[in-house]
């Protein structure tokens, strides 16, 4: 049996069919022309899914369902895109076309949540039954795989893991609310915290980098700090204390078999993992000390196929 | 078929057998003798439960299982008690001890979780899927029903819900971390509150209350709130700004379908649960404002009797 996933982004559709152990035996996509209807873009991936099961020559009766992976505001349970900012998407139907449109049975997940399951079950994140994901971009995205199952909430609108607290009236967050987690460890906030050292300190390495690579970004601080300078290293020290008290939040609430984090600054790989398992394992670790089994802390490892295997997973769930 | 459930308190062991839906058939149990071993107490356990089985004329091969209910830190894996702080208790081995001495399948689980399984199956939350229960007491404790399971997290240490930040190095937690949830909206915290409240504004009402009812408690704020004191309104504003606060994560992180309150402060229901749902109505409802499903904000209603249910139903997990 194999499945189809569905990664639907902001500027294109990629798909592919996958097999039971998470292989894509084969790839599809087209890019989003802005300039047509949302419905007439379901209809256009209806019609290249169809040809790519025709192409394929694998007989429909082994296609087991279509898993969609959908940025903004997803109504699991009616299979709707309530809201994309990205797509300028509204209350569009995407579950019940596609399945009208190919015959086959569609489920339907926000795009976090499809990247968590694809981690759990193809990824970093396989070997376990409790699994966190956090996802540091523009914002922190957040999936959560429990008791060896994709945990979504009421209409899939849970695991807004960037929008836990970690600072009571704090600084103003993208939502609306004070004092998220995404608020002080997103990349756009390390980017502002970066932004501010460098006003602060012109000195810095920090100065020089950002101006030969085309301006601020997530790694300028991390860069710097590699080569000792004083306020990257403050900037980078800050950013590890922010993830870090979020982790330990997530830690003391589900005491999951490992984090799992993804996006933008897994560039950096073991120096950010290694900075927040140092610092896990100070004497921040959180509630019960040492008698608390210990999470492993790895970076995601599907890259840009996440959405397409975690997609194709949900078929499954 | 029929189950034990077993809750195990600082002073004493309170058992039931228990039917297939929640009632409780017959009751056992005995006081804590201090001064005999850790494992004297389990081998009382184990003949007062002998006994019920030979007195309840129900055949053995009807009982299912012993479910246990136990304070402290509880490794569900190995079914040990590591740790209980008030009963004095080091590496108690419960569930081998309980099953090698009855013959029959035995769980255990923190207190906090077996009492959420309770409310999940036999009680408050018993028509939902995904259920948070948060116990407002000595500290703040919790449990997870999620995906309509009970979620404990690895070797069941999780659902430390207290212990996830409100302000990051903030009050000083008696975990020893810094700004837990339960440095502000436990009963102990509000009672520091009203305290210093009391200290400020000597003329308030809540001074002359704690002095007619034996000192300050959970509930001297909210009463004299009630009588239009503004001392007091002011320490229970604050008190539902912070449990308001630390629910509002709970929803973006689970969107559960119900939050479920339990403890000391139940006393005042619909005090408390108007109050929370005031402020969640609020502008402060969290991520997706109005799109995002709302949770039922619920008082828990098995009294006494959650340990010895919860307890029993983890047979059924």
């Amino acid at each position: 049996m194999v499945r189809i996933g569905v990664d639907i982004g902001g500027t294109s559709f990629k798909c592919g069919i996958v097999d039971e152990k998470g292989n894509i035996v084969s790839r599809f996509g087209f890019k989003v022309d802005h300039a047509v209807s949302q419905e007439e873009l379901i209809e256009k991936l209806i019609s290249s899914i169809s040809s790519a099961i025709t192409h394929s020559k694998i007989g429909k009766n082994e296609f087991e369902g279509i898993g969609i992976g959908c940025p903004g505001s997803i109504n699991t349970s009616s299979g709707c895109c309530e809201y994309s900012n990205n797509l300028h998407w509204k209350d569009l139907p995407i579950v019940k076309m596609v399945e009208g449109g190919t015959g086959l049975k569609a489920k339907i997940a926000n795009d976090a949540n499809a990247a968590c399951l694809g981690e759990a079950k193809f990824g970093a994140g396989k070997k376990y039954q409790n699994l966190i994901l956090l996802t540091l971009g523009t914002g922190v995205g957040g999936g959560l795989f429990l008791n060896g199952h994709l945990y979504e909430g009421k209409e899939g609108k849970g695991a807004e893991l960037g929008h836990s607290l970690l600072v009571m009236d704090g600084r103003l967050c993208s939502c609306g609310r004070k004092g998220c987690l995404e608020a002080y460890a997103s990349v756009t906030a390390l980017i502002k915290d970066t932004k501010i050292a460098i006003e602060n300190y012109p000195t810095s390495l920090m100065n020089g980098y950002a101006k030969t690579n085309h301006g601020v970004s997530g790694l300028t601080a991390f860069e710097c700090a590699k080569k000792g300078d004083a306020a990257a290293i403050m900037v980078v020290k800050n950013y590890v204390h922010y993830l870090g008290e979020g982790i330990i939040n997530f830690l003391n609430i589900f005491r999951p078999d490992a984090v799992v984090l993804g996006g933008g600054l897994s560039n950096q790989k073991e120096f950010l993992t290694d900075a927040i398992k140092h610092y896990l394992d100070g004497e921040h670790y959180g509630f019960g000390g040492d008698s608390s089994p210990k999470a492993d802390i790895l970076v995601s490892n599907l890259g840009n196929d996440a959405g397409i295997l975690g997609a194709s997973a949900l078929i499954g769930e």
